[in-house]
């Protein structure tokens, strides 16, 4: 915890202290117009040349000019007070100004010693921005300080509350563009104060950036008048100092004094909930800057107004090599910032540029913050024999299995209670999806008023539910690149809401991979449980088992997918997920009862390789191929086949069955399209080069096929999983529907298994005829059919 | 445009009123109860035993007392003042009471002739709900009055605004859950009333409705004190009337003052802008209601507090089977409705129940805006002629395809400037998606601040634009579902972000598709452009082609997707789409400029086939198999495989290419998989069964081998495309990336065609050499090749 700051009185800058700011934007602005068009010539020491000027003119003016006076006051204010401070970046192609702001305080070459702080290195700073080989001109994992993309707009604000959570000391100061702040996703995460824990977390400046417009259009907040914008950000728990203006002097006294009275307003809040015991919910402050757009650039272009429109936001100046005219509107609009004041003659920063620029690690490009992997711990997770489920033998015993791994997460809630580096989120649901355990060892998080009848609320619980998929993983994003732990528990089926959130973590972790000095990171690990085939009283549009898809779509470097069939299968993954780095991790297990299959041992080998062959549950082949391979991925798709090939070994005693069960479903793919991948005779072994496949799947039936078009059994694969026919109905009703219950398995193995039609026909007719009565019963009873209902395996 | 309503006193209830809006209540509320417990005795007649209660008690209380008393309080108003309105009801699990309402105004046995108004269909509505072979617990397809599924939440409010859109005559009343506002689209929706013509339009009447609890959990705006409440919602551009209480008599009183000042409000805002020419933005009232969660059901179950806690969410008493004191209480608690006054032995409703009902078409269970099919007229697409491109030879030319398209839309718009049920909703992209030839015809909508250098702002324009895919998502939705028609413009990328939303609005049309009264309504339409491999600025994070992959799991009666390569496909199958009906179509095309290929009357026969041989661009075989099939799908790998086909006839000319363009993608699936299927003998004929096959594809590649694996010529199938390795680059150099360029698939085909190998070895090495030199020359200088640059195609 840091020491609680004297209120300092609010800013009255002297003229060098303006001075100063002005020379730090002036520089920071000079760097970003100069990445959007210079090839050479970077200090102007020549006149600008057509060949200066970059063959394509790409990145965004627009929205410069704010960032960069955010980052040099927040320069200001970091020095002064020693802030550990973090900046979120959320408006869109804000590159050009971060990259700026960490090239002028260094850490920029420290980070990529080829982009040295002179002229040499301003030459490349420039050339590579949105360059092929360079930079993206979005703040990305290339940029140091960064923890947030500013490409896909609307996750910054629940990016800094996942950063602040657990951070006492650290200032986590936020830019929301305007166009950002039409999001939902935005739009919601303004709530994430009623979360945030004055003692133990840190706290989140919000900066509302307000330049007035997106690409092509106002934005809404920017076109409210004071009064309802105050409202409304009053409203969200806020207490907004407004600053406005287009007079650079009168703009930074007016800003350096927000955040001084932001911060003393922080400092108070902080002092009172830490040191008076006040449990009032504060109303933090939040800063909302009004400046135009492209402020600084040619305020007229071809005789139309550009500065302060939606005409700033990329390129003022599009047609700089082919119109004499616009080249010479460039050099003007670069020399206005009087570079040669800004840096000398070899390109370094002069003294006053740098005058307010903090030192070391609490640069904003230098934070180890933002390199959470620097920060990492390894998560204590415990041995897990405690909270296995005995099996003396397969299929003899029930268990819950999310229910299980409730009680191994109560230990590491319980193992970090005073690291605090873990937290679990959800959309409401870790009671529902039977984690209850863990409010053994923590509570949900809530600073709101409370009732007496609440259950499990506390101001620093570690737990935290929100009707809102985004902020869950927006939280967690932030949490996790700051260098802690954590799990989502979620739908199966909602979990679609954040799939446009998980491709760009994915996107960021391939991204940080590649950059050493990206240290690795807790991977993002999901648990999807109320997942398709149990909706009893939910339904059809509750049922969606493609998040799987949707993942395995991306590097494979990153992503990995794990269908545990049983209790302690699911504890080894759990295991394994937890200590993992740099991935996203997709579990999906049930929460409802489901036979337990193996030992913690068992579970163990059969996890760690991925797939197995189940020799228990099929029938002897006396050594040789078997004649037919049921193969399950999933709780209730094991449960099926293994019924299916009980029935099996008492109808067809000669049959040779083999059972396989994949957990791991990466492995399915040859091993040059994932680090999981089987080899071909791995796989061969396994499921055989030319005897029929019968795979129970999970989700998507062709999602198999996909991963395994390549082997050598293919042409024999026939492939059962969700077809998308779903409604509120029975448990075994849903199996039916979609043609994976165990009665259509045995059928499919009487169609598939040469010569076996005719000597089964019997066999095969009275599976057709269960599966009839099945459909007769449970429209009269609503019920299953008893004979599944009460139907246990044992060998 | 309705007449406007005389400004009515606010309500003084008489105790007459009183008594028939509190049994029209208690009846709902009785019938509500009765659906989550009761398998027969439904009125009671009998003492309640253990037999006349469902075997699995499915459903959720919580939220239905609360939507009955809003559901009576509407009939009300809508009796009184003749309205016509609609409501959306957006808690999750509000089936109970929906069907209740619809139930009593006759509406539903009228849809549902076997539901009878009386005891028998009392006893049938009772056991179908959650039952198998029923119907779900949430507000579905199948509840009559409903364009809103009550299952994935955070939609309604979007919904709401959509149905509003171009309807002057028609209130749509919103009913949001407490739960449900705290999602990201619903926090951004309400925003969406700066997008509301108060002249054009309809009123939206967002009704908040705090019960105070989502599943396990208090919910933020329950637990917020009322002036911040308030201060919140009056940001959002509300006057909110607060109806807060448990006490029935005085709810009543209060909720139906709130109602009728809130009409008044609205038709004064009404009558200002339409009869005097009012432009400032109205602030719109809603309601804020405040009521217990579970409100008349168990007080206290088993000696813990039930009414008013979330634990009155799902099934407030659970074992009413097993345990005879819950069994009592149930009774007492049925009872307590005094079934006796509310339904005559018969079981019809009583006709204090009915007094304030509305009669006919304004029910809310048969409006006729809530079967849109009903009201849809065919939308007026012009002659493609005067808009398509001259091609004299393929490759002659370019043009930007959406610019193109964009002419037509104009028209489309123009067409419909009178009738208003055509509109265009996209994240502030239709410029720079190049529609803005759009701008002719409608303008942006904008019902806020205006400055003198904004352009194509109006307050009746039909161009809709916001930053939130999801605003737009279900802006559209709301609008087709009630009878218009539309176009969803996306960065193909950021579709994701309402991956969840199209997979609930795709499960909605399966539904309706299978229930006969439902009519037909106009497609979702998505054109997606801005595209994987012209992402020149942007980079990584904007690099992302898997949205078709995931509609494509969804139901093949509703989900298309087309990938036209040129100008004239792009209109031929935008004409398509914009006529059909109850599909989602995807549409993937680029905005930069692109060769021509094709004539319009070639266009329109290529795409009534969906995919074929394109004779000019191969070599003729002379009547044989060709060598190999070089198979393209998508703007960009068109164009590769034709310069491909290019450098094969130059330099190996003896060799038979056949070129094959793939346009709609669901053509590649067996006939049995989707209406689109291409049965085996066509798809031999065009791909051939066991020459070599390269398919250059727009996306993941492994999607070709998902939809080909079981055609004769997949072992023979090559598949390049998208392979998630994307960056900041020129155009060429991600295609070289990806290995989807034309020297890599002369490459291919000399892998593949046997005996090439050694025969064309120099050409192989000449095809790698210039790979090479690429690399070099962009890292140089920043732009592609010359000879890349300046290729053209010409036969």
């Amino acid at each position: 915890m840091p020491e609680a700051t004297t209120t300092t009185a609010p800013a009255d800058l002297t003229d060098d202290d303006l001075a100063a700011l002005d020379a730090h934007w002036r520089a920071a602005n000079y760097l970003a117009a100069g990445q959007i068009y210079l090839l050479r010539n970077p200090l102007l020491t020549e006149p600008l040349t057509r060949d200066d000027i970059k063959p394509r003119l790409l990145g965004h003016w627009g929205t410069s000019p704010g960032l960069n006076l955010i980052y040099t006051h927040l320069g200001r204010v970091i020095s002064r007070r020693d802030l550990d401070a973090l900046c979120i970046w959320g408006p869109g192609h804000g590159g050009p100004a971060v990259l700026a702001g960490s090239w002028l305080d260094g850490s920029y070459s420290e980070t990529y010693p080829d982009v040295t702080r002179d002229a040499a290195g301003m030459e490349r700073l420039f050339r590579q921005f949105s360059f092929p080989g360079g930079v993206p001109s979005h703040v990305a994992p290339e940029v140091p300080g960064s923890i947030h993309e500013g490409g896909e707009l609307g996750y910054s604000l629940a990016h800094a509350y996942g950063a602040a959570l657990d951070n006492p000391g650290l200032v986590v100061a936020c830019v929301i563009g305007d166009g950002e702040a039409e999001t939902g996703p935005l739009a919601t995460s303004w709530h994430a104060n009623k979360f945030l824990d004055p003692v133990h977390d840190g706290a989140v400046l919000p900066i509302l950036h307000l330049n007035g417009y997106k690409i092509a259009n106002p934005t809404v907040l920017a076109r409210l008048p004071e009064h309802e914008l105050d409202k409304l950000l009053r409203g969200f728990g806020h207490e907004p100092l407004h600053v406005c203006g287009d007079d650079p002097a009168e703009v930074h006294r007016a800003l350096a004094r927000a955040f001084d009275l932001a911060l003393d307003r922080i400092d108070l809040i902080h002092r009172l909930a830490r040191e008076e015991g006040v449990e009032d919910r504060p109303h933090w402050p939040m800063i909302v800057l009004r400046t135009p757009k492209g402020w600084t650039g040619p305020h007229e272009v071809d005789g139309v107004p550009v500065e302060g429109t939606w005409r700033a936001h990329q390129v003022p100046l599009p047609n700089v090599r082919e119109n004499p005219g616009h080249l010479r509107q460039l050099e003007a609009w670069l020399r206005s910032y009087r570079p040669e004041e800004l840096f000398d003659e070899q390109g370094r920063p002069r003294e006053i540029v740098l005058r307010h620029v903090p030192q070391g690690r609490r640069r904003l490009g230098a934070t180890p913050r933002a390199n959470g992997g620097l920060l990492l711990r390894e998560l204590p997770v415990p041995p897990l024999e405690p909270f296995a489920v005995d099996v003396d033998k397969p299929g003899a015993t029930l268990h819950e299995p999310t229910r299980v791994l409730g009680g191994l997460l109560e230990q590491v809630m319980a193992a970090t209670a005073g690291r605090r580096d873990f937290r679990i989120v959800g959309p409401d649901e870790t009671a529902s999806n039977r984690l209850d355990a863990v409010y053994g060892a923590t509570a949900k998080v809530w600073e709101a008023e409370t009732l007496p009848t609440d259950e499990h609320l506390a101001r620093d619980g570690r737990v935290m539910e929100v009707l809102s998929e985004h902020l869950c993983q927006g939280w967690l994003e932030g949490y996790l690149l700051t260098g802690r732990h954590g799990l989502f528990s979620c739908y199966e089926a909602f979990v679609h809401i954040v799939d446009s959130m998980v491709n760009q973590h994915i996107k960021w972790l391939k991204s940080s991979r590649r950059l050493p000095w990206r240290r690795p990171v807790a991977s993002l690990n999901y648990l999807l449980t109320s997942h398709v085939w149990r909706q009893d009283h939910n339904g059809f549009s509750h049922q969606d088992p493609g998040f799987v898809d949707h993942v395995l779509n991306k590097s494979p470097e990153v992503v990995r997918v794990y269908l545990p069939p049983d209790a302690n299968t699911l504890l080894s993954v759990a295991d394994h997920v937890l200590r993992s780095r740099d991935h996203v991790n997709v579990v999906v297990a049930g929460k409802q009862p489901c036979f337990d299959w193996l030992g913690l041992q068992e579970a163990r080998d059969h996890c760690a390789r991925g797939a197995g062959t189940w020799d228990w549950a099929g029938t002897d082949s006396g050594g040789r191929e078997p004649d037919v391979v049921l193969a399950c991925a999933g709780d209730v798709p094991t449960q099926e086949v293994i019924a299916a090939a009980s029935l099996l070994r008492s109808h067809l005693p000669e049959l040779a069955v083999r059972v396989v069960n994949v957990v791991d479903m990466a492995r399915l793919l040859p091993e040059r399209e994932h680090p999981h991948g089987m080899p071909d005779f791995e796989f061969d072994a396994l499921f055989t080069r030319d005897r029929p496949v019968i795979f129970a799947y999970h989700g998507y039936p062709w999602l198999i096929h996909r991963l395994t078009y390549r082997r050598a059994v293919h042409p024999h694969l026939h492939v059962r999983g969700y077809m998308e026919e779903g409604t509120t109905t029975t448990p075994f009703d849903m199996v039916v529907r979609n043609d994976l219950d165990r009665y259509r398995l045995v059928m499919d193995v009487i169609d598939r298994v040469p010569g076996l039609a005719v000597r089964a026909a019997s066999l095969r007719q009275s599976m057709a005829d269960v599966r009839s009565r099945h459909h007769a019963w449970i429209r009269e009873h609503g019920s299953d059919l008893p004979e599944v209902a009460e139907w246990s395996w044992q060998d």
